[in-house]
């Protein structure tokens, strides 16, 4: 490990702390115990006083306690998918802490959905408003009677971060159904095209075959995604996602198409040439489904960055021949930037690293958002009648405001830049970490993309579970991926923190 | 309307606020302006001090701030479904407040949805903790990372009103993935039961092929609904749902089949035979569709009482019916008490009417529980294996405890007999009311359920426009339904000034 701290010319070995230290000890606390006397790497402040120093382990995780609270719980929901159990109100910035006293620096976030950490004071403000209890005890039925203030909620919050050439949005829930209600946008979009545009009435047949779930009125066309994709779990979703059988099994799906996404080999630099006709024939397999399948597909959906899938990577040039196919051949592109979005690759979208000549049509956004919808921008998009897009919340004015909130606290912190920087490094030291241990850390990407890393580990699910027993929270994404998913108030101090765990792994 | 009067023996003229008071007075208020002299009908107490006398009626509504407001809206958020745009910081209890200073008795309550009032003190005093700060601020995903006292919150709040014989619960965002989930655990145990038991692997072929998006891993398997029913608005929950073509036009569907449902002839009392005959005829078509249809339904989804659709009412002989017939086939019953469960029925929910021999398998709720999901009993509906009934939330805990406040507030003040009674009361009136108006209320429906009553009206959209002049927010269902979904404070002084303003609209 010499060489990467060498390479990376950082953490000073006075900011560590060993998982001995059984008491916490936190930044600028006022309590005895806490006094810090040196600072983190590089002389940077942390972002929130009090918060933990490093991790603390000091039982098998689950210990005693929580083994007995997780007993307890199974037996009114199911724990079999549990990977921690946690105690929030203990929990803060970065670190999550569990009932047996462990506090785990975090770098899965609620799978990468925390944004900017636990306990954050500036959200906590927010939520002791008037008008956050108003939302919360008042919840509209947005659709039917919006409140005074919602434009300015989603001026000052959603629309304010609004992706460049996209104006408008559709609040949603969670990712899920902000994929499947951009789903519905584009087949009324495609319909109405079809039949010759907004103005033109629906057929009798239309109306009559759509109250029998039959063509035409309920059409047979298709949304394109690609091979292992992910796009949410209800049967629409579910239809487009292609990340795992035990996503799928035994759920009915829609008969719709999947092209091949590119699989680049690492490190990129020595596969130039063969990512480029990777990619290119991908392109081909996109174009031959559109003008092929049975159920032609009226959008098609991607991520910016593959996640559940196991965090594959595609070249900005693939996400540019990808628009241009759209355009060629009239279908929309809808980019989901769940998992992406708010930050975490180091712009605030992951789809503006693609300098793409026209936006998305639509791009869908959850997670870090706390709320859920798509953005759009061609009034198209809007279908032709009122009650054609519309359910009982449509949204969430209290998560809406707490958005607003979270892009304050980004805005306030300079955030995106933080994670920019600070991936960066992170990248630097792994890259490091990865020469030293090639046969531990294979296919090391994300570079440029914030702290949006990952790489694949031949013993994946041991060294997620090896990371407790030395203070990390990691989370897997595929088959073999450890997936790097920290908040945006990670910083060059934690980054060490984390570095330190993954040698400690790697050499084990 | 003497004659009502005197049927109903209520109302003393000297609680009414006529339109023309323009100054707001309130039950019990300190203001020099809101003092009340003379108590409520029947000499009841509100419930809450301080909720307006009754409604006032300032400007046409929407009035020229709101039409500002309406406007520009509009250029970010679609608005042509608005009914009305609200102050919710100046609504209070039973009444609704517009930017116009209009204040109108509510008893559409955001599509049903509000359980215990506008600005309800109880609710607000349990936001102000720290527990609740915490869940909003540090969202978990609930499946991984459970809270240390979500067993608590779920056994003090959700499963505290778990119906009879269902002990578990799989928590959801809203009514459509409630309803997609309960599905989708439908069909895995139909699977599994395929197979041959929980223990039972899938085949190489079912999980090659479910990455396909085809048969047998995504399974030619159905869930079999009702003419005229609603479950949502997703993908696979639109499916089932059959309430309007314009919730249906454009969007693919799955070719699932639907059963007849009664649709009943009023008054019940006069058309006993025949109505018995068409139940009976209801309920042969579905045992129909069950042995005979292409894509064999796992389940049944049922209403309670058809919302969306119409307030389409079924007998509970019929209900028992088709308990007795999915038991039978071996074919699962979901309740969908996404609209009457939560007390409006005058039972905490709807299918306790029934006096079923043995629970339904699955009951899915949203709406006034403010938070969503579907309750169940029989071990087998957990899935064989983790993470296939997952996703990254699986529910919100702030909303969890949000509706154990809910259900305190409930339980303090006695609501569900509360609205057991008050329906009662106010399907009387309107009774009284229909015989001098036959030709304007027809088909009046929902004795004996609460608050959960509609009529039918030749110029349903004109009376509900009107409704707005003289004071109270009503909606509408089906074609030609006014639906009455007061909240559960919803009181007999209420009752009277809806009698009063149907009085007024029935009369012009």
């Amino acid at each position: 490990m010499a060489s990467l701290r060498a390479a990376a010319r950082l953490r000073p070995a006075a900011s560590r702390v060993t998982n001995s230290t059984l008491q916490p000890r936190f930044y600028g606390a006022a309590g005895a115990a806490a006094a810090v006397q040196s600072p983190p790497s590089f002389g940077e402040q942390p972002f929130f006083r009090g918060e933990p120093v490093g991790p603390i382990v000091r039982t098998a995780i689950p210990g005693p306690i929580t083994k007995k609270a997780i007993e307890d719980l199974d037996k009114v929901f199911d724990t079999r998918s549990l990977n921690m159990m946690a105690n929030y109100q203990k929990s803060f910035g970065n670190y999550i802490a569990d009932p047996d006293g462990n506090l785990l620096l975090d770098v899965y976030a609620q799978i990468a959905s925390i944004p900017v950490g636990y306990g954050n004071p500036s959200l906590h403000q927010a939520i002791l408003t008037e008008q956050m209890a108003s939302a919360l005890i008042n919840r509209p039925a947005l659709g039917n009677f919006p409140s005074h203030d919602w434009a300015d909620i989603l001026r000052t919050g959603i629309l304010k971060v609004a992706p460049k050439g996209l104006d408008q949005v559709f609040t949603a829930m969670a990712g899920s159904d902000a994929n499947e209600t951009a789903y519905k946008a584009a087949f009324m979009w495609r319909r109405q095209y079809e039949r010759g545009g907004a103005n033109v009435e629906f057929s009798e047949e239309d109306i009559a075959s759509s109250m029998l779930n039959q063509a035409p009125g309920a059409p047979q066309l298709s949304i394109l995604s690609f091979k292992t994709a992910f796009h949410g779990r209800l049967f629409g979703s579910l239809s487009t996602t292609r990340s795992k059988p035990i996503h799928k099994l035994d759920i009915p799906a829609f008969d719709w198409p999947q092209a091949t996404f590119p699989l680049l080999k690492y490190p990129l630099e020595d596969y130039v040439e063969e990512n480029a006709k990777i990619e290119a024939e991908a392109l081909a397999d996109v174009e031959r489904i559109i003008t092929t399948h049975h159920l032609p597909p009226c959008a098609v959906v991607v991520e910016p960055i593959q996640s559940e899938g196991g965090d594959n990577h595609a070249s900005p040039a693939f996400f540019r021949g990808l628009r241009a196919l759209t355009k060629k051949h009239n279908v929309l592109m809808i980019v989901d930037e769940v998992q992406t979005g708010v930050g975490a690759t180091g712009k605030f979208w992951a789809h503006e690293h693609w300098n793409l000549e026209t936006p998305p049509d639509m791009v869908t956004f959850s997670k870090k958002a706390q709320t859920a919808g798509y953005y759009f921008g061609n009034p198209e998009l809007r279908p032709n009648k009122p009650y054609r897009q519309f359910n009982t919340w449509m949204g969430d004015p209290a998560r809406a405001i707490l958005f607003r909130a979270i892009i304050d606290e980004i805005e306030r912190l300079d955030l995106v830049t933080n994670t920019a920087n600070v991936g960066e490094y992170l990248y630097g030291g792994i890259e490091q970490l990865a020469k030293e241990h090639p046969g531990e850390i294979m296919n090391l990407r994300g570079k440029g993309q914030g702290t949006f890393i990952a790489f694949d580990s031949p013993r994946r699910d041991e060294f997620l579970k090896k990371a407790k027993s030395v203070g990390v929270n990691i989370g897997g994404s595929g088959e073999r991926a450890v997936r790097l998913r920290p908040m945006l108030i990670f910083q060059r101090h934690h980054a060490d923190i984390l570095l330190e765990a993954l040698e400690k792994i790697v050499r084990s």
